[in-house]
């Protein structure tokens, strides 16, 4: 028996484009010159690495065309970002929540070991920031904040940072690399100083991924050795990569709207086919509004595994990650479970259903039902 | 009036091998699901994964399959071996010539900065490095060689290097950013603890390396966050670079023999073609040998400037590149040329061609002509 698939894992990889794809063929063919070389070429391609920068920068709302570095991807953007900070300014205070990514996480108790110090920013049960409660660390400044939360889909008030971020005297750092494009954003109306970006989830390619860095920021270069990207991040430029995440962006600009609209449709249609077939489902994070980032759904279906559920999943067709999204080493149960304060029966058993671009509307009710079926077969082989 | 281009800056950027092409492009269609989701799509693509890293085991000649870790590119290798290593033994010595590339210089300075000691390796004329003349630092120890030098093209004898190395107690790093496939080399052979591999310059895609990192090296990850490569590398996996980076181990593992061999004849007939009509012209480095990479040639242009030539030569449809291939910031004159000790004036006059994949063989000829046309340009315009 074969059924059709359907993939709900977006945040982990998801397409391309179509108008990307079409645009990175240009660049896997011909002379594939370095846009450093002085020569026709190689000023070719130095062109198309520069309108790529322009569209992002467009993209992000930004003013400073020159304050888009262009990396590998979001893991490195987060971790240029945290790290060129803590390099630049030797000691200080970070200020994040105990759910942020473990991209950032890392980061940050690196700096720690040097002798950083971390201040921990509660969340309320919904997995909101609670910038009220903190108070002021010692030095010089970093205020770590995500966009959209990458497991509950939480959208941050980056206002309420930033409110902070001035009142302490600290800089503010965006982790945009889930939510940018899914949830409204501008580099200028944040007065974020750093900003990280993953091209894989606005639909460019793995591998593409930007910082920006507002001018003046008391940062150091994360790559060094040649002097590509103004001295900011050191390699051959991928620029079928960087076009990709041009274009995406360039496509976010014009389109993010009806982006949105798409997959906030598909995530009601999924949300409600999955609350009513299922009573015991729990949906953690703010209820779907503007607060809730449209491409993330999680849902806990207290008693059960985790992953034994996400497996069951895949074997009635349905891709879905069981879990937190991102995992470090010593986190058994998803961190931002611990922070919202959900119980362990919960914790234990999370289901992050992630859309994207082209995740089909009309099969939500379908992969409701086959969420239905996991449960079923799950709970039919437990003790009773 | 329009020429057909002849493009000679092949190390900086040059073309995909016509399969690394056609497979990358399967991987970019469809789901680009991650290899670390559970469901099906995922274990697809962790079997691709895979895949590749044995290709690249294969062709580096090593044992360990685990040892291969997929990064960005040569510099981010290289910064992840070096950095990786002094970080987690804290102190010690360093020892490298004076004309690493600048991936390699930035790393250990940064390294130098923490309290590292740099010891100096010296060179003879020609780029050879004199490990006869090394003496033991303190602490513990990390040898940085390169391959083939990225400007001269000159090849070291890693096992030198590795005498140097097991005398002193220190662990051997081999930066074939520049030469892997080009000259012959086997990390079981070589008894290196960490390789760097840049993919660009095997017909992978910009954007694509690797780091072999022997079983029990004391080293500590680059780049955290996610659990990626066996928590080696954090970030999502760019699948379509990995697979591409395979596909080009694979081709070099079978017919490295043959691009060689078609490369060197380029190399010949280009420095003979010079040789031959610009008297003048000055081949740096090895004479044309196995102690050269066919893929590298450096001729001095005495009393003309490197760029102003290479801009010229541009003119006349030859693209080239004048000085280093690969400069810091503070560099106005390449470091190879200092530390072989060139003539000041023949240090600024340095053109590098790079043949590479796809260098027409019988174009050779022209490209000498071209040469000899832009000479006379640019000294018909100097005051005489």
């Amino acid at each position: 028996m074969s059924v059709e698939r359907i993939y709900l894992d977006h945040a982990s990889g998801g397409i391309l484009l179509p108008s990307v794809q079409k645009e990175m063929l240009r660049f896997l063919v011909g002379t594939q010159a370095s846009p450093g070389g002085g020569h026709r070429e190689g000023r070719e391609a130095r062109e198309e690495l520069e309108r790529s920068r322009q569209r992002v920068v467009t993209f992000l709302g930004a003013k400073d065309t020159e304050g888009v570095v262009f990396l590998s991807g979001g893991t490195e953007a987060i971790q240029s970002a945290v790290r060129g900070w803590g390099e630049a300014v030797h000691h200080g205070s970070i200020y994040l929540s105990e759910m942020e990514h473990p991209a950032v996480e890392s980061a940050v108790r690196a700096l720690g070991k040097k002798g950083f110090t971390l201040v921990r920013v509660p969340v309320d049960a919904e997995g909101r920031l609670k910038w009220g409660e903190v108070k002021a660390g010692i030095g010089k400044g970093l205020v770590c904040v995500h966009l959209a939360h990458h497991d509950l889909g939480t959208v941050q008030k980056i206002s309420e940072a930033r409110k902070f971020a001035e009142k302490v005297g600290a800089k503010l750092f965006v982790d945009a690399t889930h939510g940018a494009g899914w949830v409204s954003f501008s580099v200028e109306e944040s007065g974020a100083d750093l900003v990280a970006l993953s091209g894989h989830r606005l639909g460019a390619p793995k591998g593409s991924g930007a910082l920006w860095i507002r001018s003046g920021t008391l940062w150091s270069p994360w790559l060094e050795g040649g002097r590509q990207e103004g001295d900011r991040r050191a390699g051959t430029e991928n620029l079928p990569g960087i076009v990709g995440l041009g274009v995406a962006a360039e496509e976010w600009s014009k389109g993010g709207q009806d982006f949105r609209g798409d997959v906030a449709k598909s995530q009601q249609a999924l949300a409600d086919g999955i609350g009513r077939k299922i009573p015991m489902a729990k949906l953690h994070g703010p209820k779907l509004s503007t607060e809730r980032s449209p491409a993330h759904l999680a849902f806990s279906f207290a008693g059960l595994e985790a992953e034994s559920l996400a497996l069951v999943l895949d074997r009635v067709g349905l891709a879905v990650r069981g879990g937190s999204g991102c995992v470090t080493r010593e986190m058994r149960i998803p961190p931002a479970m611990n922070a919202i304060g959900a119980m362990p029966d919960e914790a234990r058993a999370l289901i992050l259903f992630t859309l994207g671009l082209g995740t089909p509307h009309g099969k939500m009710e379908e992969a409701a039902e086959r969420v239905l079926e996991g449960v079923k077969r799950l709970t039919a082989v437990l003790p009773v």
